[in-house]
């Protein structure tokens, strides 16, 4: 039975466990991450983030142009493409450990699933581009416990499937009973995850748009905080707000606060998520 | 900021940080014990043990015959008085630590704001006598979401107040949706943990008696485990089962089996908790 090194981290309460293995030499089986980010049992985490050279995988995708790769695994052990929050904390972890360097106005790529993926320094800690973003079209009825009437949804893509709902208060954000999933009419064929937003009053103060979300994730639950969802929903606000809204956007989810930011390339409208990583403990755990 | 040595472990899946303060030089603060057990920004757990010197501590009750006092502190930061499974955790890691040693045959004495606890080997771990149980005579109506009528429940008193319902089929306490509190009545003064239990068919092989059970926790909601619960729920089974039934039982709970075994001392009858301990890391954090 072999103990390993690991270091515990989170990004607005999305929490990760971070395992450095350099050379690929030590790829864990789904079991042993199911063990490890079992929150009684074991460590503990939404999911588990292995440190690996982007030459040290093979993925399909090459990630070349990246010298460490994020192999991010769910807590179930099934690999995922991308984590808007794991990233962060993943860049957080290089940084600490002295694999990595990010200065002002440097980028850092990172090897992910569903491709390179730049990271900068921000105010709020480390921004990443999320790549092109596009509105799905798709107008769904959602029902939740607890919402007094059925409200419309609106579909948005960030590499994964959300479907957006604005609430008229905090009240009726507060009183949501998240431990039910809500349901979708008609229901998106491989599901989506369903944020519920509530704008601020005013919506815009000096040119950046503020909203409070609460979010769903498909086969999860609620959870404090998710990148894409964040993300998702900032858009998707964006887009009813019409043509005088910001491309700036601060989202209040239940573990803390990330930014939004909206940039024009030329394969289209990039959305950049930002927000704070950090490390809380390191440790040593015997492998089963 | 300083930096501590911690361990986490469990019983069947009720789960502590461990720190070590032998001269009782490190005592934390409630906020420093809330943020070390928060499972996303800390570390996690139901709650910590801290492991000091009887000489070291002043608690009111004395029990300098055991050299070792738990300092069982709940995930909130408040003090509680003991743990079924803490006691045998903080024991697994006594001898762990090499701070203690226990042979079979052996008692060692553990200092809880309960008084002085003997624990012992058992064939399924540690054992632990619990003290005097008594009856509190009260009976009251329990309903519970999924549960198809409202079923009596019987009071028994290990030191904290249970409230023990029996349900007819293993279906009926799988069904039963315990992510909302069960409705007593009347309800206790101070509340009660309930325990929902089968029997198992037959309830009596080679003398020892068999059931199911799930508890909602007061003030926490359903858990893993809950030891006091766990003896709480055998002795109302054997309460029912009537003059022949057994002084040995088996409890099955969603983190593991644990035993309960009732002994006639001059004080009264004792009733003993046995099962599983486990250390699952060793990890260093900054303390807030």
């Amino acid at each position: 039975m072999a103990t390993i090194d690991f270091t515990k981290g989170h990004g607005t309460g999305n929490d990760f466990v971070i395992v450095a293995d350099p050379d690929g030499a030590a790829d864990l089986t789904g079991e042993q991450i199911a063990a490890l980010t079992d929150r009684r049992f074991g460590i503990g985490g939404d999911g588990l983030l292995r440190v690996v050279r982007s030459s040290a995988i093979d993925v399909g995708a090459q990630t070349l142009d990246a010298e460490w790769f994020m192999d991010y695994r769910n807590a179930d052990g099934s690999a995922a493409e991308m984590c808007g929050n794991g990233v962060r904390v993943f860049v957080k972890y290089l940084l600490s450990a002295g694999l990595a360097t990010l200065a002002p106005g440097e980028t850092l790529l990172i090897g992910t699933r569903a491709g390179t993926k730049a990271v900068t320094l921000s105010d709020n800690g480390f921004e990443v581009d999320l790549g092109v973003w596009r509105p799905d079209e798709s107008e769904v009825l959602v029902r939740g416990r607890g919402l007094p009437v059925a409200r419309p949804g609106l579909g948005i893509d960030v590499g994964n499937p959300h479907i957006v709902v604005a609430l008229p208060s905090v009240d009726e954000l507060t009183q949501l009973d998240l431990t039910v999933q809500p349901h979708l009419d008609p229901a998106p064929p491989a599901g989506a995850n369903v944020e519920f937003v509530v704008p601020a009053e005013p919506l815009v103060q000096d040119g950046v748009g503020s909203i409070r979300m609460r979010v769903f994730e498909r086969g999860v639950g609620e959870t404090l905080s998710c990148g894409t969802g964040v993300a998702a929903s900032a858009l998707a606000v964006r887009h009813w707000a019409g043509a005088s809204a910001p491309d700036r956007w601060t989202v209040d989810v239940p573990g803390g606060r990330l930014g939004v930011r909206v940039v024009r390339h030329d394969d289209g409208e990039h959305v950049l998520l930002s927000g704070p990583a950090s490390l809380v403990f390191s440790g040593q755990i015997a492998l089963a």
